[in-house]
């Protein structure tokens, strides 16, 4: 039996864990639920799986029993190092830096660590890797992407890896050209041509600031240097990412756009014993592979050059991106904004002296968020 | 160290094998080599390897040192079954049912087993396997094919494995109806639009039956129902085969057309580290994947058909197409004659008695071999 902790249970990727789990109540039971502000649906899926402690942003519903109920961040802390089981999985589908401090306190109770969250990574990659050394637990990605490279991985040596290549679909406005994006609308936006997300990762999709994230992610998940990290365009998003190794053989991994499958295989790690998707129908399949062309997606080049300085800029790069697509989101600035502003704040010197230190990572990115939104937002 | 015996080693696959060795001399030292008819090239190629032993199919050249010297069927039992160093590896690169015995006696000596040789495992694929287990030796395949379903399954489990998807480019003619193959020429089918092969392999891939036969290989190769093996059209050749799993995720190997590749993978097995072929470029693939019909390609059903008669009906799928291949690159019957011959004799009662032995196989074989050559030879 393996033991649950669900942050962000409310979610795309929160709601699917739920769903592998209601059918494989022999398998998994969920101990612990941190839910947004849907209070309905909160105490619907809490009623359901009855986790022995619950963490509300704000308010909570009326429930027939008697759970540990703990509020907002400093709730999220207790619930994320609440520690009883041998078997303890922790699966992160927060959106945003929210869930750094939370993946921290897993890492530091002993709970192998099941990460949907991009930002854990992206902002702290470094002390993560530190933590889930020290404390000795698994890091596994769900991401679908890291989910492909993970498998493709599977039985190899790391010193036969030429390069790692992401798949990226191009997101929603992959036929526009940069003049075209100029007046695109948020509805346009969260429109994916291939997978149904969440309407942050669906924007960073379609600015491929998503897929930068990926190649900072892919960097410290598998310990391979930015030059062996490339993407490729893959409009059909079947291929969900390959390795190649140093004979020029190249291995990939191929499914549908569900994410149900790759939950799956980090909650069961490294099995594929379990079907969760339907099947991908191979026959009748035409594939294409492109160069990606970091002038139609600057954001992709962005997440290199916040690479090659490194440290506190990580944070910096994500908060601009999260303040800026919030902003986008509520109608505030348009489309090509986003861009503009990350390369703004990741070209600023002023943050050039701050210590690389969880606590300043946060400090940083609470400033930016709060700034930029404070500026643009009026 | 590995000290290699190479027999056909001056066809297509074996001269790869060599190219490979010349590089590698610190590797792989050659200590057999069994040659064909081609006496220039093979005194050429004796002298710069220098094996200790060479077996010869008829004539021999003159040699500046004096290796041990045997001749044709008793020669190759002889070179096969040499022993005398403890890492020893077996490339059986030869052609047609010629290749069974020298396998037998390489099992029996303790050598590991480089199969390129198909008829090998299609003809005795229990027999072999039985071997194999005996003997203890590895069995590991050259085809690209089965390279590519070995490597799919490195780190996975048998018992995950939902279906082996094996890869077809179509072959010389895949572009054509039944009815335009009626009055193709030998130049015609011998013209493989992504592989440079030998001419009975290129025939093989024309009439499909290449790939009935590695339907039948990856059956005993890889232990797995033949319903649970599938021939998949895909023109580019690019994918050389995929491993479906039960999660519905499929695994697939990626490379250019070159046999250097599988080649060094099998002599190097399990590891990647060695580029023998050039890169593949990913950017700008267009990859297509068909069903393979059983009507415009029968032997690919042949193939099926065999295996549910099993036993000495798989010598008999063989020595008909054998025989009907050579008869048709001899001009002496039309393309489709090849499939006619074959049906008639998979379905030919009269064999259903004969115990499924090694002698039993190659006594049958030989049989329907020289009596189909004489009946349409003249």
């Amino acid at each position: 039996m393996k033991y649950l902790y669900i942050v962000g249970a409310l979610g795309s990727i929160g709601t699917q864990t739920l769903d592998i789990v209601r059918e494989a109540k022999d398998e998994f039971k969920v101990v612990g639920m941190a839910v947004g502000r849907n209070l309905e649906l909160a105490k619907k899926l809490i009623e359901e799986f009855k986790p022995e402690i619950v963490c509300y942003r704000e308010g909570k519903p009326e429930l027939s029993y008697s759970p540990i109920e703990v509020f907002g961040d400093e709730g999220l802390e207790i619930l994320s190092s609440y520690h009883k089981y041998d078997n303890e999985v922790f699966v992160n589908a927060l959106v945003g830096i929210s869930g750094l401090v939370p993946t921290v306190c897993a890492i530091k109770s002993g709970k192998t660590i099941c990460l949907a969250n991009k930002e854990t990574l992206v902002v702290a990659g470094d002390l993560i890797k530190s933590l889930v050394k020290e404390y000795n637990v698994p890091l596994v990605p769900i991401d679908s992407e890291h989910s492909a490279i993970l498998q493709c991985l599977q039985g190899e040596k790391h010193s036969e890896i030429e390069r790692l290549l992401i798949t990226a679909s191009g997101g929603s406005f992959r036929n526009k050209t940069r003049d075209e994006l100029k007046n695109v609308t948020v509805a346009d936006a969260l429109k994916h041509p291939n997978w149904s997300m969440g309407a942050k990762i669906t924007i960073d999709s379609a600015t491929m600031m998503n897929k930068g994230f990926e190649v900072i992610e892919a960097h410290y998940l598998f310990d391979m240097p930015y030059e062996k990290i490339e993407a490729v365009l893959h409009p059909e998003s079947i291929v969900h990412s390959m390795v190649e190794y140093k004979d020029g053989t190249i291995k990939a991994e191929l499914g549908t756009a569900d994410m149900h499958t790759p939950i799956s295989y980090a909650l069961r790690y490294p099995s594929h014993n379990q079907k969760e998707s339907e099947k991908l129908d191979i026959f009748g399949l035409d594939l294409h592979f492109r160069k990606l062309d970091f002038d139609r997606y600057p954001c992709l080049l962005f997440a290199y050059m916040t690479a090659k300085r490194g440290g506190i800029y990580y944070a910096v790069l994500n908060a601009a991106n999260e303040a800026a697509v919030k902003l986008f989101l509520d109608g505030k600035i348009p489309f090509l904004k986003i861009e503009e502003i990350i390369y703004n704040e990741i070209t600023n010197e002023e943050y050039s002296g701050i210590e690389y230190t969880l606590e300043n990572i946060i400090n940083v990115s609470k400033k930016i968020i709060n700034d930029t939104l404070k500026k643009f937002g009026d």
